[in-house]
């Protein structure tokens, strides 16, 4: 940690700063020049969090020279990690598509669009039976009834399942029935619900919020790992600016810089970045040519009646379209398909 | 809700739309121009919802016409809603000033700061006991034992008291103890949480998320009018932007534009929603100005010490100073500090 | 245009809007609502601007229904408009890829990293002259002496080269030397710039804004066109928002939205979109899949010591390498790189 | 500046970097730690610039003690600066209230309209005869005839004028005429423009940038100042953010923060920081409660039939009832408006 202090900061103020440092059992470093005195703190500082030196009205400012977070650093663990969705893995060499409406809503709507998107070579299912809506008056999810249809159509298919959980007193519920707990945008800083599935021991889908920094992202991701669960796979799915064009701005520079920073496995979601059904594909192939681990897509059988989010989301043939569009971006790269 | 359809789609499209809005009991509307056939749905255009007319491959675009949410708007509801607490009122003549540390640490540190905040002329206690920290290394509250010394606090001292609920788990807890229920910016969108917060029937205060439209945060607070509980002060503390000088960027606009479209309260957090102590006197006094019905402020007996939030905390004799200083700016817009 | 008035407009309000807008030549419609009155104006509804409804005292929203941009639209002018440079065609069925350093610095300089990455297969050389920095103490760019510099590589090695223009009385000389003309991210808006270069004749590679929306970029390019020059190519390279991680973020969802939208070819810029060496080739296989009709990427014989953006500077065995994993995510969406 | 080296750095990487910064006149620091290798560089080190130490492939980030301008600091200056405007003086213990119409239209309107605002107590004029427009089909101002319609009303009126220049070759010119110059939001960071009005040595008024920092509207006015002119006020006019129910969000934060760091005077503009009439009001008295040296506002005789920016100008009697609620505010805050 690097603390600079204020130009009127007295050498008592800086002593007395060092005197804490060296008592955290840090290192503690003086660096007196011309225009301001910056100390040094070196070592795990990550107890210096407790001193709250950013507190000191003697204080200008800081800088951490280690990342905030530690269980999900690549530094920390530098094999990329490999997360078991049934007989499928995310994040090895290849490429995972989970596809699926963006609510379940009836049994057959489910299954004519499970079939087709397994036709089309969809490694696992996604679909919501508990939905965050913006607006209280919109359709929310059958709840355990949507968690029985979406079981029995993974069943049937023989696809893994991952579906949203919203809150810990539904945990337990949606980890009987789902394969993998998603945390949804809107809660990946609800803290209490990521200790939960962070012990639930289920894998888990980590979605970016609206307004995460990737650092906000990885320190989400940390609340699991303390928990001791280890299968968590990161997904990008846009964050809010002032573009309006489409509903989200799917920041893909992400991807990468991921990447470089943690071992977790990470999907894009196209679907909620963009909003808009015509743009999915191709972000879809920019995903896939940047790095990501995987997608998360929204099909549908009908979109132009679904019950939400049919915008974004495909019909049964674009996504067979973008299935085989995407096979030759995946080898350019060195990924595969499942077959 | 007017409908703006693409180029090439055809009569047949627009004739099956308007049947479709003809069928919820809405008035069809036909306008077909030289580039683009409009259509309009005249009536509770709310209904529309489930037909997802934005879903329709052939519809370029929508506008409602009417805002989203009913039981927030200033239009059902034209006079000013007062939330009670304690013998406090939010949303008459008078500012209130809620005022406290970031959370609760000891008994004298509470017992000090609220002394400290009582003699200046605060209205109300704020601290936490439950903490949402970005990182799951950070002190995360002290739970049940810190509600108890806030309440014990609170009663010492006369004072009603606000803190955060973080789960739903909580809630039943945290109203026992608290005056008022908190919703935290990161739970803003917690549907769970809004629902049962709106059954306690307790007072809550609910903030603006970090990239919540307006528009968003009166939805959400649909959600608790929705419940029965009209006993409902929005907070507005910053929103997430490119600015990095300060924690965050507060959205005074916000205040006057609040004030037209809902007959709730709104209060302003100048701590959050600059991060920087020495800006969060001049920011208060600015949400006064423009019509803030009082502010939610962050003091602790000695900041350089506080556990979280010092940087932002004021020393007792900043709050002391603040407190004369919004005397005259209150009395300039027509409203009253408590005596 | 669809007019929405207040609740509180009277009915001789709207029937005043709707005589202006008879006056005008376009069709007016009343749409009378339970909550709202609601008017309409069919027709070429650009020249409503005049009536500037906005400003009435008694409209609440207006909703445009037609795009602002004409000549840049692709409804105008469906077929994609193919740029020139030099032996170079952009906005056909190639990619290409225009590279070279952030600055002219010195003839050597300028020929080693040019000999490489025209022996990587780059198609167009890029370099600055006139430099737009943020602080005055950094170096602003050689200008005139730049220029030459720039050219004569350009000639000896049988490049097309593009450079930036900064202000309307360095028009004519930048022309003089070079095969097009770029306008930067911070003169976007700088009207009289665009007039000048749109009146020169030359080719335009126009960045998008840091602040813009891409329809704010395509009304832009209408200022180019407007001035009879189509040989106008867009530039994505990143929008500020409240990611630090990444010195921009690169908004690639515009890529396929702006080629729905114009007949004009897009390029990305993965180095200011990024700002960070090891992210330029992920971002620009990503650029590629999605769809973009080329690159603008910062090469330079030697990073660590460029003068400027460095950091986001490929090193020619980088460029080398990227130019190879191009190849076949270029050939994977039907495109070639330049043999 | 601080120099955070990657894990894999070498020992000779650290010592070379050590070298450069020694040869530059700094005084090199060597801090290793467990995890990191830390350099500091003690001095001034903005001729570290030079270095570009921020290319280095081994250095993982850099941290900066000092801020990057200086002419426009307060370290550097302590005491205000106050910018003279005819017999006005903006920034001493005056408010200063800058009126008139968006643009020059006519000579009755702004006959009309500063006859109403110098009646309300306005300092000065504020209109247009150069207008920045997003369209190229909207008005772009009168040119040189509306500045001599601007210059003939200010002689008549007694008040001095302010208004925009939009590119170098058009400062001659306005400085004529004017008695300040203003450059706009989309121009602050065109350079040419910047040394062209700062070698003028008329006053100016800055506009801040949608997307700029409060750091770069300080080291545009860098710019001004290196030229020799210190008659340099900036404006907070909002910036550009994900909220939509405003035109712009208007970043009051930055007001007391820019006093902080800067000698320089600051104006808030409420009528594009809102760009809604009814919020300019609200959001001009929290400019003066947070220490703003004045407001530049848009009033026009007739908004409802501006040519430009007619939903964001004041009524005349809305801009006197505007000037009696300023009174009390600016004496609470120890300022006074012009008698």
């Amino acid at each position: 940690m690097i603390i600079v202090l204020k130009p009127e900061a007295s050498a008592d103020v800086a002593q007395e700063l060092l005197d804490r440092i060296a008592e955290k059992g840090l290192k503690p470093l003086h660096m007196p020049g011309a225009e301001r005195v910056v100390l040094g703190a070196l070592g795990d500082e990550r107890v210096l969090a407790e001193l709250a030196l950013e507190s000191h009205p003697m204080v200008e400012s800081l800088k951490p020279i280690l990342a905030p977070y530690k269980l999900v650093s690549r530094e920390m663990h530098p094999h990329d990690t490999v997360v078991r969705l049934g007989r499928t893995a995310i994040g090895g060499r290849g490429f995972t598509v989970i596809a699926g409406p963006c609510a379940v809503e009836t049994e057959s709507q489910m299954r004519n669009t499970i079939a087709a998107t397994k036709a089309a070579g969809a490694d696992a299912i996604r679909a919501g039976a508990y939905k965050p809506r913006t607006s209280p008056y919109a359709f929310q999810g059958h709840g355990i009834e949507g968690l029985k249809i979406l079981r029995a159509t993974g069943d049937e298919f023989g696809l893994p399942v991952v579906t949203e959980v919203m809150e810990t007193a539904d945990v337990e519920v949606v980890a009987e029935y789902a394969d993998a707990l998603q945390i949804g945008a809107r809660n990946m800083q609800n803290y209490a619900l990521l200790r939960s599935v962070g012990r639930s021991g289920k894998p888990v889908v980590l979605k970016r919020g609206m307004a995460a920094k990737v650092e906000d992202l990885l320190l989400a991701a940390e609340y699991l790992l303390a928990e001791g669960n280890e299968q968590v796979v990161l997904c990008e799915r846009g964050i809010r600016t002032f573009e309006t064009a489409t509903r989200n701005t799917l920041d893909l520079n992400a991807i990468p810089y991921i990447k470089q920073k943690t071992h977790l496995p990470v999907l894009v979601d196209p679907s909620h970045g963009t909003g808009i059904r015509d743009l999915v594909a191709p972000m879809a192939l920019a995903a896939a040519a940047c790095g990501a681990d995987g997608i998360l897509v929204e099909v549908h059988e009908d979109p132009a009646v679904a019950w939400s989010d049919g915008a974004q989301s495909l019909y049964p043939h674009q996504f067979a379209q973008l299935m085989a569009n995407l096979a030759p971006i995946c080898a350019a790269v060195g990924r595969q398909l499942a077959a």
